[in-house]
Order: structure tokens, then C-alpha cells, then sequence
């Protein structure tokens, strides 16, 4: 394999540091990553480096028998070995060496988190939907605790939402983190599909029949490609009572404007061609069957999905209630302002459930 | 007033990186803080501001009912407003009004922490210690949770432990944060003294009684100068069946040579006399009382105690089970490493107290 890349602008197109901090990569490990890498080709290696100083401080915890550090040393070892695979599409050989020690890893640490992670897979179509549902701690409520399904986008796992999931359950909000399509572990079985809303709406039949959340308190919430997917899995399923669209755009009228590894990234996950993926990604078909209340939330700064987009799909949603956040100072995801947003999009979805928190 | 300094030097002599994030400044503010100051004169002003957005967030969402929210963000608030004052000798009327602010705001947020905080009010000796107990949540062990009385340091005082206290309580540890003799709120009415062991004990006194708690399950732990004082605490109350001086020094002999800002604040909490200071300040008479397990932690790289206060500590604590953690690329308390050593602190009290986590 040879060097595609040895500038440093490329290590700032995978490294957006707002959203690693926020996702919880140590600010000591990232500093050191932007002192320490100057080559591109060194960025998997340093990942992989720190997620195993990680692994050996987790195994150590557990043998001490402290579970809250093992658990938590282990999810970011894999929250290191995630973002070392992250965008690593020229090299197929590692990427997959990352995605699978990231789902050891995770494995591993998920019993030992507080509340625990409990792995549940769903059999759909012959294929495997694998996440993690966590309630939250104290008295059940009566009827059971409301449930938000979290999506990933194009380069985000369910592995990747553990912080996001304490914010959540913190307000009384169980919650769902799974792969589907293209997605993670479900990537190498089902590549990126038209109809998400499918899958969402196969784990909500498993979800519903579980007697410590309520079946009618249901919401979703999906990041960059994921809040798509989010709006698409809303209008799919009336169990879903309040959608958070954390990132949107519309469709791919816009794909040739987008950051160049941002558009490897899409074709990767589609399979392999452009005219697939534009294919699948339009909101047209079903925006206007989304009825249940909608968070829709974007960065002004946002250098992938532009401004054009977000006024397609705020248009096109003509039958939900709408709240609709542009930060002016946010960028994609509004990662930058990670502790601002995440805490009021789990506040809302708080509210809307009746979560009481 | 005139400008004492103006070089970037004096700001990053109040800027340890590592402790403001590990304490809880979200990483955004810190870049901004680094980006937008030139001049030391400005470094009050900015965390003033900072602390006011986050106020207003704060408020915002009590009014919606978020209470989780409301609680961290003016927690957040009031972390903003203790840096802002941080170190901030030259200037006594601005540095009380920060101190006062920071006060109230945390008194506001402490009611909405997941768990809640206590503000609990100790008369002794014609003052007041103020302090917070936070107690685990979840279903109480039939003897009551062991608990860890927190001790800040010169610059630290019971609201910059929020964060620490959450790694506490999530592994079975109840906390209890307050002021003593020259710090916070006490300094307004006590300056630093020789004798701190005496206000730790009667702040036992109180909480030995309280049902909830443990009174066979005590232990204590300080940061810097507290570390210090949690030494003299353990080894003037044998209640205290854990110690741990994360940060720790023998004596006054090495004052000379500490940064200039650090004997400023040393001086200034002593009440102004550097006479005094030294000659409170010195574990010799006491060494020899500690017996309880004892957890000293340091960084090798630390600027303001070296090498050989550190060995004269652990000779002179010739009764105690000592563990010693010297970390090679430690700084001032590992703060630059507040990531490991911090669970890790956490952990071995957990597991000297028979937390069970």
C-alpha cells in the first residue's frame, strides 16, 4: 500500500476535535495526537497505540475488581480503536481490524457500565441487528421507562454513543444504540440501503415487548446520516412519538460539494457507487408522513450539509411539528459546541417523552 | 489599579490545562481562553462572562423543568467563576466577588445534582464550616455507605470537586466537599492554620451521626496543600480509615524556590505573613500518628513540591501502610493525567472502605 496523503490538512479532515472530546476522547490524547502525527499513515497506529494502554488499564480494573473503571478503560479503548478505523477506506485490512477490536472491546466493557449495557440481537430479513439497551437507574415508572432508539451517521457506531446515552439516561430516558445497514458490524452483512425505516422499525418490535420500557413512549434520535435516517425511521413508524434529526440534509444534490473523504465515505458504505447512494438518500418519499413532534438541529457552519439542504427538508416535513436550531456558530453536528447542544437535545426528547427529568 | 503583568507566561502560570479540563472546563472555553487572551488583565473578565452564559443556560432550563441540566450548567456556571478568581491576589475585591458568585451559584445547582447535594452548615469555634454531602444512589448498604471527606487545596475549595465527587459516588462512596480554615468561604473568617486536623474532626463529629452514613467507613482525600491536610486529618482521627494525599509535601523548606504566583497564594491565605506560613506548615509532629492505609500520589514532573519533599514525607510516615505512586510523566497532582489517576484514586478508596465497585 503506498501513502495517499502525507499533509497535515488531511489529518484535519478526520480529526474533528469537537466531536472526538465530545464522544470522549481524552484531551490529552488528542493533543498528543496533533503534536505527535504528521504523516497521515500514522494516525491509525497512534489510535490503535492509545486504545491498548486502555485495554491493559481495564483488564488490570476488573482484576482489582473495580467495575467502573474496567468498564469504562475498556469502552475507550474501543472508542480509540473506532476513531483509528475512522475514514480509513484506503486500507480495508485495518479498517476492518478496527471495526471488530472496537466491537470486542465494547462487548467486554458494556456489562460493567453503570447502568449496564445489555447486547441484544435482532434477527431481520436473515441478517443480525446488534445494539445495546441500558435503563435507567432507580424506581422502573409504572408503565415502564421511555426509550430513545440512537442511530449512528456514516461513520459513527452504536459503540460510539455511550456518553450520549449517560446524558440520556441521566433524564430518565432508556436508550437503544444500534448498527443498521452500512453501519458497523451490520456493514459487512447489509451495505447502505433506501429504507432504514425497515430496520428501526424491526428493533422497535422487539423493544415494545420488553417489560421495562413503555411502549408508547418511544422517540429517535440520529446524528449527520443518522438524523436522515432518523426522520425517514419517524415517518415510517407512529410508535416513535418524538424525532431528533441531530444533522440533516434532504438528499445528494449536494454530494459533489462535500468534503472529498466525507464522499469516500458514503460511496464505501453504499458498496462501491455513487449513483446507488444517490439513489437511496432522498427524504422526498416520505417526509410528509412524518407527523410526530421534530427536533431538527444543524450548524450554520456546517462544511457538509449546506444551508439549501436544511430549508429542503424543513419544507418538505409539512405535517410535523417542527422545532427547528441553527446555531450560528456550530458546525457539522454542532460538534464544536458538543456540551451546549447534547444536553438540550436529551432535554427535549425529555420533555416530549414525559420523562420527568 | 495598574496591570501587574502582561506577558502570556503569567496566564499559563494560571492556566494548568489539564486540572481546568479534569475539573470540568469544557475544552472550547479553554481554547478560547488560550486564543483570546493577550493580556492577564483580561483573564478575570472572560470567565466572568463565560460563567454568566452558562448562569443563563442554567436558569433557562429550570424553567423548562430540565433539572439535570440546570443543575450542571450552574455548576458549570460557578466552575467559571472560581477560575475567574483564581489566583487573583492582586486584585482582593474582584477576587471576593468571584468567590461570592461562585458560592451562590453552586448553592443553586447542588439541589438538582443526580445525586443531590447537602449543603450542610458545622459550627466550631464561633465559625461556620459549610461542606456538601452527596450520597450514592441506589438502594443504602445496611450500615451506611462509607464516605470520603474532600479537602481542596490553596486555590481549590468544595465547588471545584463536583466532577471528582461523581467518580466517588458511582463506585459506592459518599462524599462530603468543604471549606476549612483559609479556604473559600472560611477564608473570610479563618485564615490557614496549623491545626486543620481539628476542623476535619469536628466535621466527622457531625457526620458520624447521620444515618445514612457508615460512622466504621471514613476516609479522606486532598488535592495540593490539602493533601497536606488530609495527612495531618488521618493522623490526627483514627476514624478516618483510608487517606489519600493526591499531591503532598513535607514542609515550607522548599518555599523559595515555588513559583512566585504559588507563594503569593500561600502567603495570602496564611493572612500575610510568610513567618507564619512556614511555621504552620509541617508534617513533622504529626507524621508518626497516621496509621491508617495511606495513598500518596505525586508527579514526578511536579513544579511546586519536589523530589525530596516527597521522600521526606513518606520516611516520616514510619506507621502507615503506605502505597506510593510517583507517575513519571506527572505533573502539579497528575492533572495532566486526570484521566488515569483520578478513577484510580477513587478505586482505592473504594476498595479500603469496602465500597464494592
Amino acid at each position: 500500500m503506498t501513502t495517499t496523503s502525507t499533509t497535515s490538512q488531511s489529518i484535519h479532515g478526520l480529526l474533528n476535535a469537537g466531536r472526538m472530546l465530545s464522544d470522549g476522547i481524552p484531551p490529552r490524547d488528542l493533543q498528543q495526537a496533533t503534536e505527535q502525527i504528521t504523516d497521515l499513515e500514522e494516525w491509525f497506529d497512534f489510535w490503535i497505540a492509545a486504545g491498548e494502554r486502555y485495554e491493559l488499564l481495564g483488564g488490570e480494573a476488573l482484576e482489582n475488581g473495580s467495575r467502573v473503571s474496567g468498564g469504562e478503560w475498556l469502552w475507550q479503548a474501543s472508542l480509540c480503536f473506532h476513531y483509528a478505523q475512522f475514514m480509513w477506506f484506503h486500507d480495508p485490512a485495518k479498517r476492518e481490524q478496527g471495526q471488530r477490536r472496537k466491537v470486542e472491546l465494547y462487548n467486554r466493557a458494556a456489562p460493567h457500565f453503570k447502568p449496564p449495557g445489555e447486547r441484544i440481537e435482532i434477527p431481520f430479513e436473515g441478517i443480525t441487528i446488534p445494539g445495546f439497551l441500558r435503563l435507567p437507574e432507580g424506581e422502573r415508572p409504572a408503565t415502564g421507562s421511555p426509550c430513545v432508539l440512537l442511530l449512528g451517521g456514516l461513520e459513527s457506531t452504536k459503540e460510539e454513543s455511550y456518553l450520549f446515552e449517560n446524558i440520556c439516561l441521566r433524564r430518565g430516558l432508556a436508550t437503544f444504540a444500534f448498527d443498521g445497514p452500512g453501519q458497523g458490524e451490520v456493514f459487512f452483512e447489509v451495505k447502505l440501503r433506501h429504507d432504514f425505516e425497515r430496520y428501526s422499525s424491526a428493533v422497535l418490535d422487539v423493544l415494545e415487548a420488553r417489560e421495562e420500557l413503555d411502549p408508547n413512549r418511544f422517540g429517535v434520535l440520529g446524528r449527520s446520516l443518522g438524523g436522515y435516517y432518523a426522520l425517514r425511521a419517524g415517518a415510517g413508524d407512529e410508535r416513535l412519538g418524538a424525532v431528533v434529526a441531530w444533522g440533516f440534509f434532504h438528499d445528494m444534490e449536494d454530494f459533489d460539494a462535500m468534503p472529498k473523504h466525507t464522499q469516500h465515505g458514503f460511496v464505501y458504505v453504499a458498496g462501491g457507487s455513487k449513483n446507488d447512494l444517490v439513489q437511496a438518500l432522498d427524504l422526498s418519499d416520505v417526509a410528509e408522513n412524518l407527523r410526530a413532534p421534530t427536533l431538527l438541529l444543524n450548524g450554520r457552519n456546517d462544511p457538509i450539509f449546506p444551508q439549501r439542504q436544511m430549508e429542503r427538508t424543513i419544507a418538505a416535513l409539512v405535517n410535523a411539528p417542527k422545532v427547528v436550531v441553527i446555531e450560528p456558530e456550530g458546525d457539522h453536528c454542532c460538534h464544536n459546541m458538543g456540551n451546549i447542544v447534547r444536553p438540550r437535545m436529551a432535554d427535549w426528547l425529555a420533555r416530549q417523552l414525559n420523562a420527568g427529568n
